[in-house]
C-alpha cells in the first residue's frame, strides 16, 4: 500500500493504515485477554468495546490500548427509549458501537478470534488485509476469474470488459475463520470434528444481485458509505432468535450495496477462530432462523429499491417497509423487527448527523 | 471420487474415471509433443484431434494415444455446406470435436499448455480435477463464503438456507494458469512480464445471473448437459474477429445454464499455460471484439429465455434470434453469426440425433 513502510523480518507496517480513520468494535462479556495476541496489530487503534449483559460486571482491557466502552446502562442513557433498537444478551449488540463511532471505517471482530498464520507461517495482519480491501475496488458487475485484479501479480484477464475495470467502490470487506469453521448447529452436531484448514489465497468480489451469508465475526466496512445499512436486527434477551444477526445485516447490506452500485469482498484475511459455540444453544436460538430463512432469502432476492432511495438510509426505510409487509405475514416477530429498523436509522442519523447527506455510490471508483 | 483406488505415492488413479465417458479435445496445428507430458494422466482416454490450417499437413501424435483426428477436408466431407458454421486458422474449429464426440463429457485443452504443479510440488492431475468439478453438483442461487461445500473438509456456512444445499447439477468446469495469465493484447502490452504464480486452492460456482470470460484452453464439460450451446462462433480466416471464439461460447452458456438452472464452476485445475502468444497479432484479431463487448455483454446480460425454451437447443436458437435482431444492428457480422449459430444446431442434431430429447436440468443433484 502507498505510505507504508514494512519493517524488515516483520508484518507490522510502521505507520499502520487508516490509523485515524479506524475502529475496531469488540462485543464481549469478558476480560479481553484476546487482544495480547493482537496487541502488535491493534494497538495503534481506537477501541470501541460494547460489554454485553450484566453491567455491574467489570471487563479487563490489557493495558495500552486506547478504547471507550459502554454498557448496557450507557447504551440506555446516550439512545433513551431508541435503545429498544440494540439488542441486549446477544453479541448483535455490537452494532451500538457502528453508531458512535467517528470513523470512516470500521473492524469489527469477535473475542474468541485469533491470529491465523499463513502457509509460510507468517502471522496474518487481518486489520491490514481488511483495510487493503476496503481502499481497493470491487468488481461487482462481471465475474474475474483470476479473482482480484487490483491485486499485484494480478488484472482483468481477455474478454473483461475495458468500461468496467474502473470497478465499484468497496464498502464491505467479509473475512474468513481457519479451525473452526462458522457452521450452523445442525452441521456442527453432524461433523463436531470439522476443522478448516484450507487457506484459500484469494479475495474475491460477490457479483450484483447474489446474497451471501456474512458472519461478524471478522468484518470490516466503510461506515460512511454503508455503515447505517450495517444493522444486527433484534436478537437474544426477549427475542425468538438468535444467531442470525450479522445474518440480517449482510441480506440488508448487500441489497443495499447492489442498489447503489457498491462492492463487496469476500476471502482474505483469515483468522484463527479457537472454539465452537455450543451446538445445542445454537440449535435453540438458531431454529425459527432456520426454517424462516427460506422465506427471508427469496424475500431479500426480489426486493426492490427505487430509484428515490439514493442513499443508504432512505434503501434502509424502504426495506423495513417491505419487511413488515411482506415477512410480517410470517411472523409478527418481523413487525417488532421492521419497527426497529425505523428506530435504529433513527438513532443512527440523531449521532450522526452530518452522516445523512452522504451520496450514493455512482459505480465510479478510484483507477488502480 | 468413489470407486477410485489411489496408487500410494502416485497422482494417478489406477481405475481412471470416467475412462469411457469422456473424450479429450485437442485443436492444432503441429505435432503434438505436448502430449507426452500428460501421458500418465491422458493416456487412457479417446483423444479427438481437430488439425487446423493445411489439412495435408501431417500432424504426429505420440505412440500409444488412442485417437480420431479431423482436418478441414473432414470437417467438409462431414458436414457439407453445413461446414460453414465451423471456423478455419482458428482454435474455434475445435468445437467440431464437441460435435462428434460419442461421450458423456468433453475436456479440450490447448497444446501449449503443460503439467503445472501443486505446491505441495506434485503434478497436477487437471483432468481428475475437472471430472470432480463436474461430478459433484453447483451452488449458483447462493454464495458459500467456504467455496465448494461438496469439498472435504468443507461444507455449507451458517445461513446457507437448507433447502438449496442438494445443489444444481455441474454443466461447466473452467480451469484456470498458472506462468502466462489469459491476458488481452493490450493488458499483454501493459505487462509483458506478468506471470501468474498465485495457487489459489478453491473451486467456486459462478452465481447466477452473473457473466464470466470463459477460457477455452483449459475447459470441461458435460455434453449432455450443455453441448450444444458449446459453440466457439466464426473466427479467424474470413471473419473481421478472433480470439473471441471462447468468450462467445462461455456469454452463451452461461445464460442458458442460468436458464436451466445448471451450474458453471471455475478454480482448481491450474495448468501450466506455457507461452505468450504475439500480443501484436492478438490486438489485430481483437480489436474489434474490445469495443463490441461493451454492447455484446449487456445484451446477454438482459438477454431472456421463454419457459418454451426447455432444452439447450431450443435455448440457443432463441438466443440466436435475439443476437441477429439487437447485435446485427452493431455489424453484419452479427446477422452472419446468427445464421451459423441456427446451422450450428442443425448439424450437431444431424450427429447427435438422440440428444435432442436431453430434458432440461431442474435444479436437482445428486445429494452430497
Amino acid at each position: 500500500m502507498a505510505g507504508t513502510v514494512t519493517v524488515p523480518g516483520s508484518s507490522v507496517p510502521s505507520t499502520p493504515l487508516l490509523k485515524d480513520e479506524l475502529d475496531i468494535v469488540i462485543p464481549t462479556i469478558r476480560n479481553l485477554d484476546f487482544l495480547e495476541m493482537w496487541r502488535p496489530f491493534f494497538q495503534p487503534y481506537h477501541l470501541i468495546i460494547v460489554q454485553d449483559g450484566d453491567p455491574s460486571k467489570v471487563i479487563k482491557v490489557p493495558e495500552g490500548f486506547d478504547y471507550e466502552l459502554y454498557n448496557r446502562n450507557d447504551i440506555n442513557r446516550i439512545l433513551g427509549p431508541k435503545a429498544s433498537c440494540i439488542s441486549f444478551k446477544d453479541s448483535a449488540c455490537r452494532c451500538f458501537g457502528y453508531m458512535v463511532s467517528k470513523k470512516k471505517y470500521v473492524f469489527t471482530i469477535d473475542d474468541d478470534c485469533f491470529v491465523a498464520k499463513d502457509p509460510s507461517g507468517k502471522d496474518i495482519n487481518a486489520l491490514e488485509q481488511h483495510i487493503k480491501n476496503l481502499l481497493s475496488p470491487s468488481t461487482p458487475f462481471f465475474f474475474n476469474t483470476l479473482y482480484d485484479p487490483y491485486r499485484e501479480g494480478a488484472d482483468f484477464v481477455r474478454g473483461y470488459p475495458f468500461s468496467l475495470r474502473e470497478g465499484a467502490p468497496t464498502a464491505v470487506s467479509h473475512g474468513l475463520w481457519l479451525n473452526i469453521p462458522d457452521y450452523d448447529a445442525p452441521t456442527q452436531m453432524v461433523k463436531p470434528r470439522e476443522r478448516n484448514s484450507r487457506y484459500v489465497d484469494a479475495v474475491l468480489t460477490i457479483p450484483k444481485g447474489t446474497l451471501f451469508p456474512m458472519c461478524g465475526m471478522n468484518l470490516a466496512f466503510d461506515r460512511q458509505l454503508i455503515g447505517p445499512a450495517m444493522y444486527f436486527g433484534l436478537m437474544g434477551d426477549g427475542q425468538p432468535i438468535g444467531r442470525y444477526d450479522d445474518m440480517w445485516a449482510g441480506w440488508c447490506v448487500k441489497v443495499i450495496c447492489d442498489h447503489l452500485s457498491l462492492g463487496v469482498k469476500t476471502g482474505l484475511p483469515y483468522l484463527w477462530h479457537s472454539k465452537a459455540s455450543n451446538p445445542f444453544l445454537n440449535l435453540k436460538k438458531e431454529y425459527k432462523g432456520i426454517f424462516w430463512q427460506e422465506d427471508i432469502i427469496p424475500f431479500f432476492q426480489n426486493a426492490s429499491l427505487s430509484k428515490e432511495c439514493d442513499t443508504v438510509q432512505k434503501c434502509y426505510i424502504s426495506l423495513s417497509e417491505q419487511v413488515k409487509e411482506k415477512l410480517g405475514k410470517i411472523d409478527p416477530y418481523f413487525v417488532k423487527l421492521a419497527d426497529a429498523m425505523v428506530t435504529w436509522i433513527e438513532a443512527w442519523d440523531e449521532l450522526n448527523p452530518s452522516d445523512t447527506v452522504v451520496a450514493a455510490g455512482n459505480g465510479k471508483a478510484a483507477a488502480k
